[in-house]
């Protein structure tokens, strides 16, 4: 099982890259424990680990797991966009709730950059909405360094917005 | 087979929605005749179709085909966007070289419209490159009543951005 690991959050922390039936348990545990995603998005992070697990990188569907003693406490979700030369999608970036604020998220999207960069990618985007209550999303993405490119006016429905944010490596 | 009249072009055309198998080469022949798509990008046209022919409305992908005397002169293929409400992409607008410039695609494009309200859509997207060999088809969306409200700048690539239309309902 291939690994990295990566310091930052004092304890070291260890990378996984492939994905294994029992990370659908993992990621909808991830994804709930933050307590911000509704069932539907959270139905969603599961079936992108279903994809992966049914088609392989076929699916155009990569994860790392930052482990710490072979507990996962966050995962990135990114792939490639079809008819693109280098941009890539990050799908899911999500911390368990007991490990937050501790730069993890950081030290998850350093190591997918680092990844997508190996692929050839150029650009990563990051979609979210436009709602207040998506507020904290948006300054996540901009600490990790991504900015606020355009938006897609009532996108998602009548006063939601779609928010485009991008990072240039 | 459900079809609907429509008559600026002239003679009478019959609208079809029902995909069969021979739509594969249907609309291989009719995206080859542009003149316009490269071979990836009609090879995506045709495997748009056997989505749908494999499942069905569950696709997501929905077809117009607009007929004379039988014969396909043109097709859309659009569907809603998951995750919003009411978002539509119009993946496919493409007429046989024959029968351009006789009105044809504001009448497969008012037929879209229409099944896209009874779906209760509220917003059609159509999204293209922005470089110059692309300019037609940004002045043919504008006519079909879409405008342009923003871009990614280097989306597909260095020095192509993605551009998107909208069509408000």
């Amino acid at each position: 099982m291939p690994t990295r690991s990566g310091s930052s959050t004092g304890t070291s922390i260890a990378f996984r890259y492939d994905v294994i039936p029992a990370d659908m348990q993992t990621v909808a545990a991830i994804v709930a424990s933050t307590g911000f995603f509704n069932p539907a998005e959270a139905q969603i992070a599961v079936e992108l680990v279903e994809e992966r697990l049914e088609h392989g990188a076929a699916s155009g569907y990569f994860f790392v797991f930052a482990e710490q003693a072979g507990q996962a406490l966050g995962y990135t979700c990114y792939g490639p966009i079809a008819g693109t030369d280098g941009s890539f999608d990050l799908y899911w970036i999500a911390n368990h709730r007991d490990h937050q604020g501790r730069g993890l998220g950081r030290v998850l999207m350093q190591e997918t950059e680092r990844l997508i960069r190996d692929f050839g990618g150029r650009r990563v985007y990051a979609e979210t909405s436009g709602r207040p209550q998506y507020e904290p999303t948006r300054v996540f993405y901009a600490r990790l360094g991504f900015f606020r490119e355009t938006h897609l006016k009532d996108f998602y429905a009548p006063g939601d917005d779609k928010v485009f944010f991008v990072k240039v490596l």
